[in-house]
């Protein structure tokens, strides 16, 4: 942050936090078992079965995102449960490491980065491994790709799998009608689109999962998903809920679905397709195959001969601008510009103009001054 | 505010706050006879006279700009004096209906709006008027207009007249060295550079108005600066001084000093330079002389068959970005982007593009999309 603390956050979270979540915020801090968390959680439950679109309560979590996804394979495994997990980037990995962590037999499907899963191979995995269970990544921030979420499920469905989605960069962002698309388990985060800080996970479970998880025998103790529903039918946490977090994420999801998730899902679509439509025009190039790109994160390859994390520092020193690096087996060869949460069109707009600014000062001058804002400026002015 | 209080405020004054001045404004207010607050108004007096350029104490009032102008006026003069007032704008008239309130004679220079006083004019107004004090505006914010102040200043001083100058929208966003240039009594605001809320108004006074205000004879009692020059001494104020504004002050001068005065003001001058090169690479015309552009507003001249005021509120509802219309005489006629406080480039680069795609649905299409970013871009990135 600068000095103003006026920097512009087009990085996967945390993201743009409004006013009215950080009065929240500084409140003083309420007990967590009051009447008034029961009320905020009884108040948050409820707007996130609206954002999870399920008639299953959705479970908080006082961890990051991280930890809702070891809740939902821990609570529902037992020790040499085979699992298939979709690799399509550096978070399909991390189902696989905290699955082996768990003593489960983990088959994997490695997709090249940049590749969106393909069902069909998903459907083959499914046969050849016999696993009861599948998890994979909604949303693949670390590569810029969305998964064919529906299409997936549609396959594992069929296996009668058990499935596991990480969802934690793609909910309100895009499409995933948790009921509808008969998905098991769904895990978000709260730093993402709820812009609200680090500090909460979601996890939201179908009857078949809670079914799952009663006979599971993984241990676990402070992500013991009975104890919290057992809690939740008082309105409280099995443990120490997170209440200034609870509170402002009631106050950032009043605010946040007051168009409907629809229309936070719209939003991020048009933002997605300026942004892709402002690199083209910058004569930069997609890493993520164009098909399944990202309406939450852009990933790009650099210009030849432009060292994106020297760009990066360049735009973060210059013009308090902070854009994603590349992760694990990306790392140095692309930047991810994120454009989740509550960001205006003034601010990707001007992000867009010190990105040319900085493009062009690390040599990469192959484009017309002011074409890539043009170009994502006739989308969001569309 | 839109119901995330992301607004881009690109009017000239209320200015954006950082963040760090609304936690100073939320803190419990002390009482106005403590020693925090004496603390306070001690350190903010220091750096007023930073910003000032002064060796004289810099007076804090409990007011709006508008009641620094009055303190000015009624602490100076006794009724019956003769004071010349140039009228650049809306702000200089302002002076002479103070000026004529208290019963004093006023001989008004009327200077073309959009155009700066011409200081042989002022020198010839003077001597033709005999008035023994002249008082006008620094930057006239109604016209986007800066005066050529270290020259008036001359003449002012050359005939012996005690100089009242208007500098509200002008300290930190440009130059007036108020000893070095011989001012008498300078008065500024809150709500402009400061990024601070409207209420409070500062007013400096050399010795020789000091001397001026001993001996006048207009009324004046919340506003009587030998009062609060005398509570000064203890660092306190004579009435109830504004504690919670004046702690955010503090912290504000402490961030916005932070590169000197002279940082502050190469700021804005390039600013300036970067919104008049856009406003141009978009085919419009400036309102102002450009010889004396103020660097903290430019005025425009809408394009042909646009009406500004109508394109503005587009430019509210659909982007969130508010701009200034036209004040009095210029009602309708005129539109005023200011660029005054903590903007960061990303804002106005984005404003920029902002007003580029509603220019473009208003029918002003005689530009390439993206010039006006790509123009502004040029100067903020060099």
């Amino acid at each position: 942050m600068n000095r103003y603390e006026s920097d512009l956050l087009l990085i996967p979270g945390p993201t743009p936090m409004p006013p009215a979540v950080m009065r929240a915020l500084s409140e003083p801090a309420h007990g967590h078992r009051t009447p008034q968390f029961s009320k905020n959680l009884e108040s948050v439950t409820g707007r996130l079965k609206e954002v999870f679109r399920t008639e299953s309560d959705v479970i908080v979590l006082a961890s990051s995102g991280t930890g809702g996804m070891e809740a939902a394979i821990a609570n529902a495994h037992s020790p040499g449960d085979k699992i298939l997990v979709v690799e399509i980037g550096a978070f399909g990995r991390r189902w696989a490491e905290i699955a082996e962590g768990y003593g489960l037999e983990v088959a994997r499907l490695e997709v090249e980065w940049g590749k969106a899963a393909d069902p069909a191979a998903v459907d083959e995995a499914l046969a050849s491994s016999g696993a009861g269970s599948i998890a994979f990544t909604h949303n693949e921030t670390s590569t810029g790709v969305t998964n064919p979420t529906q299409a997936i499920l549609e396959v594992a469905n069929k296996h009668g799998a058990l499935s596991i989605i990480d969802a934690i960069s793609g909910l309100m962002a895009s499409e995933l009608p948790m009921d509808e698309w008969g998905a098991d388990i769904v895990v978000g985060g709260s730093q993402k689109a709820f812009a609200i800080p680090p500090g909460l996970a979601f996890v939201a479970l179908s009857d078949r999962a809670w079914k799952a998880v009663e006979s599971a025998t993984s241990p676990t103790y402070y992500f013991d998903l009975m104890a919290m529903r057992k809690s939740l039918e008082k309105w409280t946490t099995a443990y120490t809920g997170a209440t200034t977090l609870v509170r402002a994420l009631d106050v950032a999801l009043e605010l946040l679905l007051a168009d409907g998730l629809e229309g936070s899902i719209e939003t991020h679509r048009r933002r997605g397709e300026a942004v892709r439509a402002g690199i083209d025009a910058m004569g930069l190039k997609l890493f993520s195959d164009p098909a399944h790109a990202s309406d939450s994160v852009t990933a790009v390859l650099p210009p030849d001969g432009v060292d994106p994390d020297a760009m990066r520092k360049d735009l973060a020193q210059r013009f308090s601008i902070h854009m994603a690096g590349g992760q694990k087996d990306l790392k140095g060869k692309i930047f991810r510009i994120a454009h989740l949460g509550v960001i205006e069109p003034y601010q990707l707009l001007g992000g867009l103009a010190c990105l040319e600014i900085v493009l062009r000062a690390q040599g990469h001058t192959a484009f017309e001054p002011g074409a890539g804002v043009a170009a994502a400026s006739q989308i969001l002015g569309g």
